[in-house]
């Protein structure tokens, strides 16, 4: 049950739009899901999805700015005066409003801000903008339900009835004392089978799982997904709750860093997508090509070092490739899984077993792989069985190095507090190729002596 | 607020084991969430981690037994008698039951269910297990909140009450007609502002969103992360409702995907991590490196029909790693960006746009790179103009056909319907080794003619 764009609905939209046929636009997408709307809109050019976007509700249209592409929201935000920015903004919720705030030019937030119509929603909104995006406070919304440990159940009904009028989903009731510190949270079950006049005190629960405003968004993630929450209270440094963080903003967070540590792999180091602008997309790969190009330089001269084999030994060169390929595919391994366990969770044990089962693992797959590449160099590529020697031995500890190399850079990187992801793509394959061919020429000279 | 296992809790338990001090170990685990537990019977040995999960009771380690590693979780099903396993599944969900019982080898299957104490329960299960891991009927459970659409809201409340004992978080109350037949949605505020004379079907919105039984999991991702859905109804081919798919477990399959993209990016081929035993690893990274292997013999015959530079220009053959790394670098970045993209359904516009987009990219970064690459090679490298000028005619050109390759590989594998995550890693690089390396020399003897 996948909504899907067709053609026909793209040509029907401009037929009312070109006859500004707002009534007909209005019947077509009045039912449709935002996130929907957002979709087409996206297919849209400009102006013609600034032309919907304006004739629709800001109810609807409210929904649909989150759902948008960065682009797209920022031209139609630029569009829009402050008051129909404010408009908007007063329809979402408190963290939705404060990230597309923070979107926008100094001067314009001010005046949107001042434009708000609700006070309440503007005094929490403006307190969101405090907070680092990439911490809790960055992804909580104020939105929540609350009781007083001191209140009746009876009172705690009648509050949560009007608190809950501006919370679209309630995932947990929390429990504070008079200075608003979090004390435990309630279930609803408990709240509907007790009698009236009971105190909350005596029913709720204490064990409540937190995080601090401050907390890193990953650190939240791992907590939310370990212990499979729908939602998580915020705190601050004094313990009062000031807002709470649900599983939609925390998918995000698990996508993005997925997302980050893939495209650090492929030497993409911003966050780009395909239709981005060649710009943008320039910026985000040159970085690594050029990191790349110099290490080539190094090979280069590398290479030169061994001058004095091509008379005689020339062959080998034909097989510098080859080893570096090996050297680089190896290290992307290595270092990915370690990337991914460390991501995860899911290293334990000690640096030295890691050694060893690094050493053990390249062993077994070089010497696999050393025996193909013996027989290939003999029968394939007809080699004297001395340079097929040479190769397998180069190839055997380009791969033990190499998977060594990918292993440890990473674990060193987190251990410094990088970013290991870094460690991935490039710069492994890089340092690797270098690595590779030094030692392969270096093996090289030692058998055949040139 | 994160839980952090340290090495004096280890040394408690581990005392507490060898003086078979159940009471102590009860103590101290009695109050930690099962998620805890699990990571800390994930570091202690295995006969450790036996001997506690027999001293907790079965409501605390049915859910300890979810989130164990799966090596552990297999031994420890293996000590368990039918009997024992039964218990663990009567306390769980239908949907986790149904994925310990998948585990389970075919004769012990048939023992575990025919010792399950709750005859609904295990004829939900066996349901369950008709259906493939990788699709909704995979996915979902059985517990849900569902009401008639010809009740009262009296009935409904009455009803609901029973239903509620066995969910443990309710997510929303589906209507359904006399055949089941999935109608609509309830809200709870609805349903307690009403009197409760109304019938159902005057009150239930008739809009929601719902997937069918056989949808793959990756659609059902996209579906649920799109409108923001905390569960979902799934439904059979005729239209009845009969289960619901929850956000925690849409959670593992987001994660599962990214972290199979990323793997095969980086030439692992089977979901493996950093602490699976030797063979498991070698398994999944063998198989790239035999095509990395086999790509490499490509490139020393590709190299030897140019063996005849070798006299003048031997100088040429030191740069060959270089280009071969640039062609293999911008493939993968190329070949990122595209699945990434497809993964994330952000792809849009056509293929002659995006084909004169990597162009320009291309000519871009590769006109940037040239330039300093001419540079290093006159005034680092000391190679003649002429010689800079051929490499640098090489490397404009790998750039423009890497990309190229690395926009449309992904591309194609995905309209055949082949996983396009394959066309990234140790496939890309190769053939684009091969594709540079044959470029580079052939754009060197059209110049130098040797």
């Amino acid at each position: 049950m996948e909504f899907k764009i067709s053609k026909d609905l793209i040509l029907e939209l401009e037929q009312y739009i070109v006859h500004k046929d707002d009534a007909g636009l209005e019947r077509l997408l009045g039912e449709m899901h935002h996130a929907d709307i957002a979709e087409i809109l996206d297919e849209l050019d400009f102006d013609e999805a600034t032309y919907i976007f304006k004739v629709l509700d800001s109810e609807k249209t409210s929904e649909i700015l989150l759902e948008l592409e960065d682009d797209l929201r920022e031209n139609i935000l630029k569009r829009l005066s402050a008051k129909e920015i404010a408009e908007e903004l007063d329809e979402l919720n408190t963290d939705d409003a404060a990230d597309i705030i923070a979107e926008l030019s100094q001067s314009k937030k001010e005046e949107v801000i001042s434009e708000l119509d609700d006070l309440e929603h503007a005094k929490d909104i403006i307190d969101l903008l405090r907070y680092d995006e990439d911490t809790a406070g960055g992804l909580m919304g104020k939105e929540l339900v609350k009781v007083n440990e001191n209140w009746s159940v009876l009172t705690c009904v009648k509050e949560m009835r009007a608190q809950a009028e501006n919370v679209s989903r309630v995932h947990s009731i929390y429990v504070v004392d008079d200075e608003n510190r979090l004390k435990g949270r309630l279930s609803l079950k408990d709240l509907l089978t007790t009698s009236t006049k009971t105190q909350i005190s005596d029913i709720y629960i204490k064990k409540v799982t937190f995080v601090n405003v401050d907390a890193e968004d990953v650190e939240v993630a791992r907590i939310m997904q370990k212990y499979d929450l729908e939602a998580i209270p915020v705190v601050d440094a004094m313990g009062r709750l000031v807002g709470r963080i649900t599983i939609d903003d925390i998918i995000d967070v698990i996508r993005d860093e997925a997302d980050k540590d893939y495209q650090l792999a492929a030497g993409i180091s911003q966050d780009v997508e395909a239709d981005d602008s060649i710009l943008e997309l320039s910026k985000a790969r040159l970085p690594w090509l050029v990191l790349a190009l110099l290490g080539g330089f190094i090979t280069v001269r590398v290479l030169g070092l061994f001058e004095g084999a091509m008379a005689e030994h020339g062959n080998l060169f034909f097989f510098t490739p080859l080893i570096a390929a090996m050297a680089g595919n190896v290290g992307v391994q290595s270092s990915a899984i370690i990337v991914q366990g460390l991501a995860n969770n899911t290293l334990s044990g000690s640096l030295f077993r890691r050694l060893i089962k690094e050493i053990s693992l390249s062993l077994l797959n070089g010497g696999i792989l050393a025996a193909i590449l013996f027989l290939g160099s003999y029968f394939l590529l007809g080699e004297p069985p001395i340079i097929g020697f040479v190769i397998c031995a180069a190839l055997m500890s380009v791969i033990i190095i190499a998977s060594l190399i990918g292993t440890f850079v990473p674990l060193l990187l987190d251990k410094f507090g990088v970013d290991p992801a870094l460690a991935t793509g490039p710069f492994i394959t890089t340092s690797n190729d270098i690595c590779g061919i030094l030692i392969y020429f270096s093996i090289a000279r030692m058998i055949l002596g040139f």
